[in-house]
């Protein structure tokens, strides 16, 4: 596949869009005009830029209205054309992109339409410049893409083909295999989007994602693209309102990963076959010096036992249960966080050689004499990703220490998930890495109310879901600016399994640990809506436990401690009956409560009688 | 009026979200169910806090899906409502919204529907509870208000009534008239909203606003109210993303300030009756003392002279050709912004009144012996505005310099507008006092792309519009984080108008200023878009003037300044032959030339020789 991007797809100026693309690895770009018009570089300098870069300029767009009933509208629009030819040449391009008209006065009559068609493709033949006629989706009169091809062929001029852009196509839900099928498809655009109930104009114009991150059925369009037998650039064209304003480079290697994922959807077997991860290895939890005491506090009031520490040190070993968390004690920020998600990978080498040409390539994190070689990424947000083979060899690192592993018990069982909070305009970044890297299936995005503004979140989920190989992760993004009032929310966490969310409770009180108080309104307010058993009821109470029930008679159990910092808290889920969900029902309490109650003030257990009473 | 708002309306706890409404002073609230739900607050203490702070709880909502075809679902409905009512007593509220289902399951036939309503008007009314019974707009069989209110008089039953809300009514294109003629009116709820083409239950959810925000008509919604003699509680139920994360004491006051703008848009004379401002006195720019000879450099340029120095010092007066430029070199900020505009007010103590009714009282400033009596506020975003009469009697407290006013000739001819950056936040809010506190008339938003993200715009005009008389203040919005990539755009102006805007950029040159860089490219397009004459063509680009042109002839000529701080650059228009605009098309090209030079290094004529030296 050859591969470009559309300048209006990136944010900055047109020489700055230029250097994102070809240092993403693109083939090509697609200069959008205004992206011209605002730079000071000549087209000839925007060429040699190009050049210079390696990308080529393979459309000049758009050109817009090309139609139209008055006559002196029609001389108008071939003098603009006329004027636009030079600068297209001298950018090096010989395709221009023309709109389908959108403006009431907008020729009708397809034989008319194919006749102002065929004039202006007579001007741009004569400067070696072809057009490429787009239905956009909102035109007057021509909006679907194969009356735009009829349109094309009752011109019959070798200088006038076709154009096609997914999201036209999708978003009126034609069916997009009558691609296949196209005469003269001179270019190729590709976009996704969320399935939004809006206009159509304004959908495009702001909402546009790259694939994979929507919800258009792409890799259907991309077959029928396929089969047509083009073999020009499959090219993005994307306006979305935050891409305009990220860091250009990282939007570029985000479509053109989308773009090599979707080739991958359309043709299995076009990148390296790779499993995906199937169960955790271990959770990483980076903390300061001072601040890694009451992570360990907190995990071991939840039953874990520091049973390690690593060869080098600085870096504890947390297990019982099934789960392994450790803590690594040299972060220079204050502010613990999950750092790092070690996962169980079959074949860690082959998902990494994928990962590799998704543009995610290996980093090397340093390795000490015998220590395991743990093949690792860096997600966009920064958290590495650990590949593990599923022989626990990494576990060699550590030294045992003197403490006993927790007896067998009614205690935690596994990693049930992780929820990583994103900047506001990473969001569809890191989905993107989840989906397309690691091979996650993503689900709904869900909104939730808190009382600092919505809190988005979107899970995604290994495809093997059996509660040893099932990987979940959430990705949380909060309010445009989390600290507009001062008061950020609790965004990251890492969630325990256990069969007896009660039992694990009373083991986290008796050791001193301090639940999030959960108000009392809230379990007035369950009884209201399910009725529970009485005595059911007063045991949530008692141990400050949110539930919720699914449509299918699944159930939920959930505990959540205080936050240690706004970005690491624990929560502890019983999941029955198949519940397949997170509880977001509840989340507007647990944001509510962590905010009632400071971060890092009282966070964990202080172990023993202190602890104890510092609660009453 | 009585006056309400929702809880959900505002950001915070629920103890938070009382003491905000009740500082802003309104009369009652709804309480939100979700917000009772999630606060550690008891029913009886929120009805004591409510108590102390002397708001009344008008109503508690919502209860959702009254009916449902399924008769064990009727059981656990009316068990729901059961449990609810002992909250409801508690709070001291003695009102319930039931909503109409929106559920597959709901009933459709009319009688049976008013059946299952009575049923649970009975169990409310043995609690002393009423119910109101209001029609979502996507409700699946109850959608118009009108069919409620039929329900709720096939019901009968005296504790059964009905809820209108204007979203409900007028997203859905309904006359609202008709709430004039409908019997028991139990509550009436109130927002505006942008004209969005979107689906009703996300643009509900999402983006309503307070009343005068949007696009409905909403005095004639509350002449209906009016005509109907409903006399309870006008509540703002607004669900709005933005000011679910705001200062809630702010959304509060903008949400009185709405409603009881309504009331007099409704009933002209509900407030004091006060003339618009009918234009400007003076500009007033605030600099740091190392910043200021900046500012007055780049006036000077532009033909102003320093006439006069403030009586206590620190302060200067430019003026020239009808034009007032206050430059106050006291600042903090190292960045040179508009902090105050000088309105000419007809009667300016009446538009004081007026402004205090509308929650914006006069703000005391230090006034000397002898110095004129301004009333001033100070805006939402922190910018003063002082009402000055007809007689210029503020220019007094200037001492007059030896500096000669300039001499009559092509020059400046007075403030075409002045354009206030906004935080991301404070968009809806600063229009609001723009229109109900100043009486402007709002315009359009617009958005236009700048290299850093997409900028919203909005004008406000007054509704005197001759070339003396007309005010006209744009409020800018840059991306949602300006500074994502570290380079904000500059969003704050003054426009000066000129008869002659060469003669004006000639003096400018010719006075070592330094007009921004317009890219050749730009020309090129201009001439490609228009067919512009050679002459006048070439004159433009000579003078890195832009330009536009309208639909019925009307041309703007415009001239910008380099930034001399992100928030402050100086642009001056000509208009001919009527163009009303602001030329938004152009203004992505001077977003973009102000990225490429920096703000504040080079943003002023160094006037003579030396500063005409800099620009080779």
């Amino acid at each position: 596949m050859r591969t470009s991007i559309a300048t209006v797809s990136l944010a900055g100026t047109l020489a700055e869009k230029l250097r994102a693309a070809a240092a993403a690895g693109f083939d090509a770009v697609e200069v959008f005009e205004p992206d011209l018009v605002t730079s000071p570089l000549p087209p000839a300098q925007v060429r040699s830029l190009a050049d210079d870069l390696g990308v080529r300029i393979a459309l000049f767009q758009p050109f817009r209205d090309p139609d139209d009933t008055d006559p002196s509208a029609v001389a108008r629009t071939r003098e603009r054309l006329r004027r636009k030819l030079p600068v297209v040449r001298a950018l090096g391009c010989d395709l221009v992109l023309v709109c389908s008209s959108v403006h009431p006065g907008a020729v009708r009559d397809d034989d008319e339409l194919a006749g102002q068609l065929a004039a202006l493709a007579d001007l741009a033949a004569a400067e070696g410049v072809r057009l490429a006629y787009e239905a956009l989706a909102w035109g007057t009169h021509v909006a679907d893409y194969r009356h735009g091809a009829r349109v094309v062929a009752l011109a019959g001029h070798p200088a006038l083909g076709t154009c096609v852009d997914s999201f036209h196509v999708l978003s009126r839900g034609d069916d997009p295999d009558d691609v296949a099928t196209l005469d003269k498809l001179f270019f190729c655009q590709v976009a996704d989007a969320p399935l939004l109930g809006m206009d159509l104009l304004p959908w495009s114009r702001h909402h546009r994602l790259f694939p994979g991150q929507g919800g258009f059925d792409l890799a259907r369009f991309h077959r029928a693209v396929l089969a047509n037998g083009y073999d020009g650039p499959v090219s993005l064209e994307v306006f979305n309102d935050l891409y305009r304003q990220s860091d250009p480079g990282r939007t570029a290697v985000d479509g053109l990963r989308s773009l090599r994922h979707l080739a991958d959807r359309a043709e299995p077997g076009t990148l390296p076959a790779a499993p995906a991860p199937a169960g955790w290895a271990f959770v990483e939890v980076a903390a300061s010096p001072e601040g890694a005491p009451a992570v360990g506090a907190l995990l071991g009031a939840l039953g874990l036992a520091r049973t390690g520490t690593h060869r080098r040190g600085d870096v504890d070993l947390w297990t019982g249960g099934g789960v392994n968390v450790v803590v690594n004690r040299r972060s220079a920020d204050e502010r613990a966080r999950v750092s790092s998600l070690g996962l169980r990978v079959s074949r860690p080498h082959a998902l990494a050689d994928r990962a590799r040409e998704l543009l995610a390539p290996l980093v090397h994190r340093p390795v000490g004499p015998g220590e395991a070689e743990i093949p690792s990424l860096v997600a966009p947000d920064g958290t590495w990703v650990q590949f593990c083979g599923t022989t626990p060899d990494w576990l060699d690192d550590f030294t045992p220490t003197d403490v006993p592993a927790p007896a067998a018990g009614p205690a935690l069982t596994g990693v049930d998930h992780v929820a990583l909070p994103q900047p506001f305009a990473g969001f569809d970044s890191a989905g993107l890495f989840l989906t397309a890297v690691l091979g996650l299936e993503a689900g709904e995005v869900v909104e939730v109310p808190g009382p600092e503004g919505l809190v988005r979140s979107r899970a995604h989920t290994s495809p093997a879901r059996t509660p040893d190989a099932t990987v979940r992760i959430a990705l949380n993004v909060g309010p445009t600016s989390a600290t507009l009032r001062g008061r950020p929310v609790a965004a990251g966490h890492v969630a325990f399994a256990t069969a007896d969310l009660f039992a694990v409770v009373r083991g986290f009180t008796a050791a001193g640990g301090e639940p999030l108080p959960v108000p009392d309104n809230y379990y007035d307010d369950l009884d209201a809506r399910f009725g529970l058993d009485a005595a059911f009821l007063a045991d949530l109470r008692r141990h400050g436990v949110l539930y919720d029930r699914d449509g299918t008679g699944g159930e939920l159990l959930q505990f959540f401690t205080r936050a240690v910092s706004r970005e690491f808290f624990v929560e502890v889920v019983e999941r029955r009956g198949g519940y397949a969900g997170y509880g977001a029902a509840n989340t507007p309490v647990r944001l509510a409560a962590q905010r009632g109650v400071p971060a890092g003030l009282r966070a964990a257990g202080r172990s023993g009688p202190a602890g104890a009473a510092a609660r009453r």
